[in-house]
């Protein structure tokens, strides 16, 4: 039987309503195996407390306040943005990266996060064989932006979709409300920097009676005919909503949005489509407008989330550690999707080489051809990830979320400077 | 006794998630009383349903359609900005009415909105003396900004604020997460024209370890003073939220977020808060920021409505019909709190004349010495107003709201043309 080992959980990249619910998954079930693994340490800020040695001993918390993350959203060991370089470029951390493993007996690595992410477990999965350290990594997956290839979703979209859903649905009477003497059009932003995801769920809303009109990433906008449409919709109903999407982008690439400034990744910081939107339709069609920009609101509304989503993070993660268990390395758990209706998947598992900076975008078939809303084939994709609520305990009006005591390590090894 | 008399109700002004809560109560406390009280005729669009004799018959919805009003959002029959001017400047509208009233027989007014709705519904009850139409005028209270003057809160309020103090939460955890490597600083705008009371709220989470910053309309914003404190609470906790009202102005009176356009009351129209102290604070201290405006979003969140609220909005509507009864005119059903812990209160009463038009600030004994909290007494007035949780019934992953028939009444007279 293999020695005992460590095992080392970190979240990565933008948090969501469930990744907590995941690191739930990965902790409880890590405890349920203490013959195999013995202590379950997190990374302070993602990835980065690997690097510093900066790691948390989750054996401090109780059963009790581990039980609690799953319904607490956001990282609850702190995330980063931090996207490891080639082994080649950057050897000096992965140099470091297996001193911290060695210093802490750390055998299995799980990392919770995107795509950029998943790159970054990948090239730590490589590490037995590159630099002779043996580890297993497994990659937890997490995105609202549902990009993920292979998996048939990502946890935290289903909950960030039912929350655009549900806002959607709720402004779009408020707007219904107004139309007569005040606000004929209201213009909701959404997360999705290229993929249309979270904007398809605000599609939802037109089985419900509403006039919508979706404005995809994956769609070029043309102002004239979005204007069209616009003018068509107020004509017949006396109002309309419109979802667009943080990603949505002129012909020539440029964002409705673009704020000139850009994360760590290099990715552009957007923001602010919506009241670009909004202004548009007030100058061409003289309509008054409300605008919304949601934000993290979208993200981290665990008080909606989906009880689909959350199960599965948890599964996800229990997934993650079963795999290492089973002696898996550079692999992702999957969810697999047997039916629509009734709604029935399968735990699967994807190599990690095939999942690392891929990004998936909406099926073309998802998106009607007026390039506006989405097709019955993209709502029986939706509908079974926005089912169910989850919803927190609430004291003094607001949820119980968790706040661990994230107790540190004793650091073995020299202090390391981060670059 | 008394002939039995229809009842006219109307929505007026920014719709919330309980106003129909109200209806609710006005609806089934009619249909209890049909001794005294015919059929309630709804104006379709507020008051514009009376002038242009476009009422809705709320006698062909079914007893399930008007308990559905309780948990269902924004305004069933429609709202309108508009507001009566006085008898001397549009005798006509006035004698349009009267007629109106007397071809339907309609002996109660209830209108449910807010400060201007106040003296609209005040106008209404004084055309017994001026005009000599015998008609019971009882106004609802109703708004998000909480600033009827005389009660204690106003139905709408309640939500609101727990809607504000949820999210803030929520986004401050994401941003706590996410501060190491990435966001600092999360800029949350709110309504609140010229009363801080939803930024208030926002203030709530301080008592979750959460370093926020709230930005009054009451307080004239000083950015020297803000940059410092923003810069003082990063420097110790590594990341803050901010909240800021819409109505947060220059000494000069310029607001923040003016955008110059205006609405039909004639009040500037604002929006864009958030993104103008976010931009701020990365210019000043270089912190990578996020910023949501809620808008709409904030006041149609039914979803996750204050059981206080809706409770309130329910009874007050009750109350409206019942002081009717009892033979009132130009007055309106007010919440008098009776004690904060355990949470008592009692229905009173409210002369109009001492409603219409006035606004109620937040006393300055609620807000802290530094301009950017809230005070202990502060806590205790909004705390009980965010308790409970009332969540509607959920269909296909979104809650089930009411959409009524609102069938028309037929009309009786000619044409009138809305000036």
């Amino acid at each position: 039987m293999a020695k005992k080992k460590n095992a080392f959980y970190a979240q990565s990249g933008g948090v969501t309503a469930v990744i907590n619910a995941s690191a739930c998954g990965v902790i409880q079930t890590a405890r349920a195996h203490k013959d195999k693994i013995g202590k379950v340490y997190a990374g302070r800020n993602g990835i980065i407390g690997a690097l510093a040695e900066d790691l948390i001993d989750t054996t401090r918390e109780s059963a009790a306040a581990i039980a609690l993350l799953r319904s607490t959203p956001a990282g609850a060991f702190g995330s980063a943005r931090y996207k490891l370089k080639s082994l080649e470029a950057n050897k000096r951390e992965y140099e470091r990266l297996i001193e911290v493993f060695r210093a802490h007996d750390i055998g299995y690595f799980f990392y919770n996060g995107g795509g950029d992410s998943a790159d970054t477990c990948y090239k730590v999965s490589q590490l037995s064989e590159a630099m002779g350290y043996p580890i297993q990594a497994i990659h937890v997956p997490k995105t609202v932006d549902n990009d993920l290839p292979i998996t048939d979703c990502c946890p935290g979209f289903g909950s960030v979709a039912k929350y655009v859903a549900v806002s959607a649905l709720e402004a779009s009477f408020d707007v219904r409300s107004m139309a007569k003497t005040s606000t004929k059009v209201f213009v909701l932003e959404v997360m999705g920097r290229h993929a249309g995801w979270i904007a398809a769920a605000g599609a939802l809303i037109e089985d419900h009676g509403i006039p919508v009109v979706v404005l995809f990433p994956e769609v070029e906008f043309d102002e004239a005919r979005f204007l069209a449409r616009v003018d068509t919709l107020v004509k017949q109903h006396g109002y309309c909503t419109v979802v667009v999407s943080e990603g949505c982008h002129y012909p020539d690439g440029r964002f409705l949005a673009e704020q000139g400034t850009r994360d760590a990744f290099g990715h552009a910081q957007l923001g602010g489509a919506a009241p670009v939107v909004a202004n548009m339709v007030k100058k061409a069609l003289g309509h008054k407008f409300h605008w919304a920009v949601a934000d993290y609101l979208q993200r981290a509304a665990r008080h909606i989330a989906s009880k689909t989503d959350v199960k599965q993070a948890y599964e996800l993660g229990k997934a993650a550690v079963q795999l290492a268990l089973k002696g898996h390395n550079a692999v992702m758990p999957t969810i697999e999707r047997l039916s629509d209706t009734p709604y029935r998947y399968k735990i699967g598992m994807a190599p990690l080489a095939k999942v690392a900076n891929v990004e998936k975008f909406m099926p073309r078939n998802f998106i009607t051809r007026d390039g506006f809303g989405i097709t019955d084939a993209c709502k029986r994709y939706l509908m079974p990830l926005i089912q169910g609520e989850d919803y927190p305990r609430y004291k003094d009006g607001v949820p119980v979320y968790a706040t661990l005591k994230n107790m540190a390590v004793a650091k073995k090894l020299p202090a390391f400077e981060l670059k």
